[in-house]
């Protein structure tokens, strides 16, 4: 954690915030701090900044907050992701959220195996919880969305145009002939299979609804390692 | 694994291997190959290929095995990297393994708790397992090399100018003017700091001897995130 995420009901009164759940104790045991220190804060969906120690007590913290900078700069994107199995999601999810993905949407594929949809990973506080995470890992605010289709065909015919419409829209598909691009300043849909890859059913859909299949290295990367490796050669 | 790793000593004669450890368990419990299957193998330092099971029972597997590619080309980079927290480094010789570094610098840092070096994950057997689970991985064959520098003046000073000859030398250091480059083809150093980053008096000493700073985010990204996004962005 390199940022104390801050939430309206915190504030009691205009400048001061009283922190005494996790954030507490994290003051308190691994930053180690004491009255007058100033914090790295941010608050939710707004902008972030300092958080000078008022009061430091074994019941609460009380923090002056000034708020004098604004988040890092969302990536342009939706990710769509064949959901990953639930051990490794949690993960995912934090990286995803400090790499500054605002749209996620977890999708069913032929080769995810139906059972992992009812992982307990998949509830609405855990998932928030991992988000919140990578928010604080990377010194941002904005709250990503995440979005569950847990049947392929119907994500792609009924809502896929619609969140595609005005980006561009690419698929990781290793046998493509089309190279992925990098840099790109426009708004992208980027769509990542499950270990194995999509089956051609799939991508076939895939591009009759528009979507570009883009290789990027021959390499097979574990789902972890290949969403920033890709993200980076899109947008970095 | 995508690619079961083979050995010189694992041939029985010029074309066929037996394999009676952990690979022949791979075999039958996750793969569930039954003989005439035809698996992707890769001969240690060598070329991958096709290994048909000839003979398969609960004490070995016999594969007849054809070696007709290259191994995916490796990264033309030496990853000095400060020596991560034990809990993560597996993870990290894995994701390097697997992104083709076949050069890896582990060295001390102002920020790198002493302790550290006293792990076992640092054990030359584990970092071998860990380097061959990445190979296996991504369908590699070629063992990377990781040297340790418990002392991070005396590396500077009496290795690093050997190493980075001939190479672009790079240290990721958030503050700096210049943008990280993208798509080298020419060999490169990336000099990679611990969480927090390198003191001010190690970037000094770095650039002293003609290291380069070189941004790449604005977000904190823990150090497994941030090596894939890194080497992407300098060479895919």
């Amino acid at each position: 954690v390199t940022l104390l995420l801050l939430y309206p009901n915190d504030f009691i009164n205009e400048k001061t915030v009283r922190l005494s759940d996790y954030r507490h104790k994290h003051v308190i045991n691994i930053l180690r701090s004491k009255v007058g220190d100033k914090l790295i804060v941010g608050l939710i969906n707004e902008r972030i900044g300092q958080g000078e120690i008022l009061t430091l007590n074994q019941e609460y913290a009380d923090l002056k907050i000034t708020l004098n900078a604004s988040a890092p700069h969302p990536l342009k994107v939706n990710v769509v992701l064949a959901l990953p199995r639930p051990i490794v999601l949690n993960r995912i999810l934090l990286t995803l959220s400090s790499l500054g993905v605002k749209k996620i949407y977890l999708i069913h594929s032929s080769r995810v195996e139906k059972s992992y949809w009812k992982s307990p990973v998949l509830k609405e506080q855990n998932v928030k919880e991992q988000l919140i995470l990578g928010l604080e890992q990377a010194k941002d605010t904005i709250m990503p969305e995440v979005i569950m289709f847990p049947r392929f065909k119907s994500f792609v015919e009924d809502k896929l145009p619609a969140i595609m419409k005005d980006s561009t829209a690419l698929v990781a598909h290793p046998g493509s002939k089309k190279r992925c691009p990098s840099s790109l300043k426009k708004q992208t849909t980027i769509i990542i299979g499950p270990e194995g890859g999509f089956i051609p059913y799939e991508i076939e859909l895939l591009e009759k609804f528009g979507v570009q299949p883009v290789r990027l290295t021959e390499r097979i990367l574990k789902v972890e390692t290949f969403i920033p490796v890709i993200l980076s050669k899109l947008f970095y």
